[in-house]
C-alpha cells in the first residue's frame, strides 16, 4: 500500500499537466455522490454505524484495479497535518477532515481518483484530469461508478435517480466543476459580471477551496447546481460550453489589456516576480496573487514555458499543511510566512527574470 | 561661464560623498541672509527696483575667488524645467522659481556653494557639505560673506544684527541645516518621539524639501528656528549636538530592529531592491520609500558600498524635473512613473543581489 510520504513527494498527474490548454483551465473534476441502501446516511449515523459499514466499503473500493497500490487509510489514523494536506490537494474535503471518526480516503496512484468513504455521503468518487477535460475526467470515474455499482447495493430510485445525503445531489449525483485562471478578468475589473452572467445560467462561481471561500490567486471555479432533470451528458455539454466562453472572455481580457495599458501589465507580472524573489516573509495570500501573475507572465511569454509548471506545483506546496507537513511539525503563522518566502526563492533561483516582450521602450 | 548642461552632467560634490560619515547624515547646509541697506527688500520692491540693483549683485558675487567659472543666470534666461532642476537640487527655492523676475542665481563649479540674488532678501549665500560637517559649512560660507560685506554695503543694525525681509531671520541671518536618513526611526515608530523632542529644543524638523512638505524616503531636515540673541557658534554647536544624539537613536533603532525582527528587515530591505529592479512603472514617494531601504541595507553591508551612492544620486535623478531635463520635454505624469522605473531598472542592473548577512535561515 502507499504511504504517505510517498503521496507526498509524489504532485498528482493533473498538477504537472500546466501546458497551453491548461493556461486558462487548470484542471476538469468530477464528483459522484453514492449511498447504500438500507444503511443511514453517514451525516446522521452514529459513530458504530458508520464503522459498521466502512470496512466492506473500503475493501470494495481497494480491491478496484484502478486502486492498486493506492493510499488507503482512515482518516482517525491521519495527523491533523495530514488530514489537511489532503484538503489542500482537494482530495478530502474540510467537512471530512474535522470529523474524521469512521471515514476513510482511498486515493490512486497518480492521484487522479479518490475515493471518500463516510463523508457526507457513503461514498464520494472523484477524478481530476489537468486541462478542460470534463468528459476524460467523467469517463474515468464513470467506469470506477460501474464496478461499485456491480459489487454494492446502490440507494436508487427509478423517479429520482441516486439518493443522496443533501437532496442537492440527488439524481445524477454529479458535480463537475473546473478550476479556471482568469487574472485578465480580475485585472480589467470584468470578472463580476461573468461571475453573474454564469450564475444566470445556473451555474456557481466559487474561490479554490469551494463554497463559501475567498477567490485567492485570481483562480475560480465553476461547476454546475442541479443534480436533477438533466443527463450527465447535458451537465457537461453545458458546463463545457460555458467554460469555454469564460476561456475566451479571459483571452480577450489579456488581449485588450496587452492593447491598452502595457505597461501596466508589464509593470504587474515583473514586480510579481521581484516580490516572489526577493521576499523573507510572505503570506499565502500575497504569494498566491504573484505566482498568478508570473503564471500569467508564462502564458503571455515572459517567462520560459516550464514557469507555469513551476507556479502550479509551488501554489500547492506553500499552502499552510505542506508546509508544516515539510517541516515535520506545526508552524505558527510568522513561521509559515518566513518558510514560504524561503521555498519560493529557492525555487526561483532557476527562473531568470522576465523577459517583458510587448513593450517598446 | 558654465552652461546649464554642465552643471546637470556632474552631480554636486556633496552627492557624491556617500561613506560612513554620511550614511545617515547626508548633508550640512548653511544659508545665509544679507540685505543691501537704502534698497527695499526685493520681496517688496518692484520689478524696476529689483532689475536696478541685480547688476551691481551679480557682479559683486561672480568676481568672488570662489565664483571663477560659475554657472550664473537670470532666472527669466531658464526654462520652468530648468527652474525646478534647481530647486530640486537645493539650489533655489521654489519661491524664486516661482516669481523669477529680477533675480539671478549663481552657483560654484562643484556646486557646494550657491548665491540667490533677489529672492526673499537681496542675497541669500549657501553652502552645502556631505556628512555632518556643519563648521565647515559654515567656514566656506563666512568667507563668501566677509568678502561681499567688503564690497557691500550689507543692512546691519549694531542692535539687531543682519537686516532680513522677514523678521524670523534677522539677527545672524544664519540657517544651519542637516539632511537625515532616519529608515531605522521610522520603521520602529519612534520618530514621532524624536521630532517632538527636538522641536521642544528650539530646532524644526521637517521633510525633504523644506517647510510643509512631506517627509519622503525616510530623509529629514532639522535646521534651526531662531536667529537671533545667539552667536553663529552658539546656534551650530546646539544644531550639531542634537544631530549627533539623533544620528545615535537613529543607530540604536536599527541595532534593536535587527535583533528583535531580522526577518522584517530583511524582507524590506530585499523586497525594496526586488520592487525597484523589476517595476516598468513606479511613482516618486514609492521609488523614494525603496530607495531609502536598499541605503539602508548598504549601510547593513547587504549591498556593496557603491549602493549608498547609487541611491543617493538616483534621489536627485528621479525627480520630476530632472526626468523631464534628461527627456528633454515635458512628461506628463504617466510618463514619468515610467521613465523613472526605466532609468532606475538601468542603473541597478551592476547592483548584484542583496546578501542578507544577519538572519541564519
Amino acid at each position: 500500500m502507499m504511504r504517505f510520504s510517498t503521496l507526498m513527494k509524489h504532485p498528482a498527474d493533473w498538477m504537472t499537466g500546466a501546458d497551453t490548454d491548461s493556461a486558462i483551465v487548470l484542471t476538469s473534476r468530477i464528483r459522484l455522490a453514492r449511498n447504500i441502501t438500507g444503511a443511514p446516511f453517514p451525516g446522521w449515523a452514529r459513530k458504530n454505524e458508520r464503522m459498521a459499514i466502512l470496512p466492506e466499503l473500503r475493501d470494495k473500493v481497494e480491491t478496484l484495479p484502478e486502486m492498486k497500490d493506492a493510499f488507503s487509510h482512515q482518516l482517525s489514523e491521519l495527523s491533523s497535518v495530514q488530514k489537511q494536506v489532503l484538503v489542500e490537494r482537494h482530495l478530502i474535503s474540510r467537512e471530512q477532515a474535522a470529523r474524521s471518526e469512521g471515514s476513510a480516503i482511498v486515493v490512486n496512484r497518480d492521484q487522479t481518483l479518490s475515493v471518500m468513504i463516510n463523508e457526507e455521503d457513503h461514498l464520494r468518487l472523484q477524478s481530476i484530469r489537468s486541462g478542460l477535460h470534463l468528459r476524460e475526467a467523467y469517463q474515468l470515474i464513470a467506469n470506477v461508478d460501474k464496478e461499485l455499482e456491480q459489487v454494492l447495493p446502490y440507494a436508487f430510485d427509478h423517479e429520482l435517480g441516486y439518493l443522496t445525503a443533501c437532496p442537492t445531489n440527488v439524481g445524477t449525483g454529479l458535480r463537475a466543476s473546473a478550476m479556471l485562471h482568469l487574472p485578465g478578468l480580475v485585472i480589467s475589473d470584468h470578472i463580476g459580471q461573468v461571475i453573474q452572467a454564469v450564475g444566470k445560467l445556473g451555474l456557481a462561481v466559487r474561490g479554490i477551496f469551494g463554497e463559501g471561500t475567498e477567490s485567492l490567486g485570481h483562480l475560480f471555479q465553476i461547476s454546475n447546481q442541479s443534480t436533477l432533470g438533466e443527463s450527465e451528458e447535458d451537465i457537461l455539454n453545458r458546463l463545457e460550453r460555458v467554460i469555454q466562453q469564460v476561456r475566451e472572455q479571459e483571452r480577450n481580457a489579456r488581449s485588450k489589456l496587452l492593447e491598452e495599458d502595457p505597461q501596466m501589465l508589464a509593470d504587474k507580472i515583473s514586480r510579481a516576480y521581484g516580490q516572489l524573489k526577493y521576499a523573507y516573509v510572505i503570506d499565502s495570500k500575497e504569494a498566491l496573487t504573484h505566482l498568478s501573475l508570473v503564471r500569467l507572465g508564462s502564458d503571455m511569454g515572459c517567462f520560459p514555458k516550464q514557469a507555469m509548471e513551476l507556479c502550479d506545483s509551488l501554489l500547492m506546496d506553500i499552502e499552510p499543511a505542506h508546509l508544516q507537513h515539510k517541516a515535520e511539525r506545526k508552524l505558527a503563522p510568522e513561521e509559515r510566512d518566513t518558510m514560504r518566502a524561503e521555498i519560493i526563492r529557492s525555487r526561483l533561483q532557476n527562473l531568470s527574470s522576465p523577459v517583458i516582450n510587448f513593450i517598446t521602450s
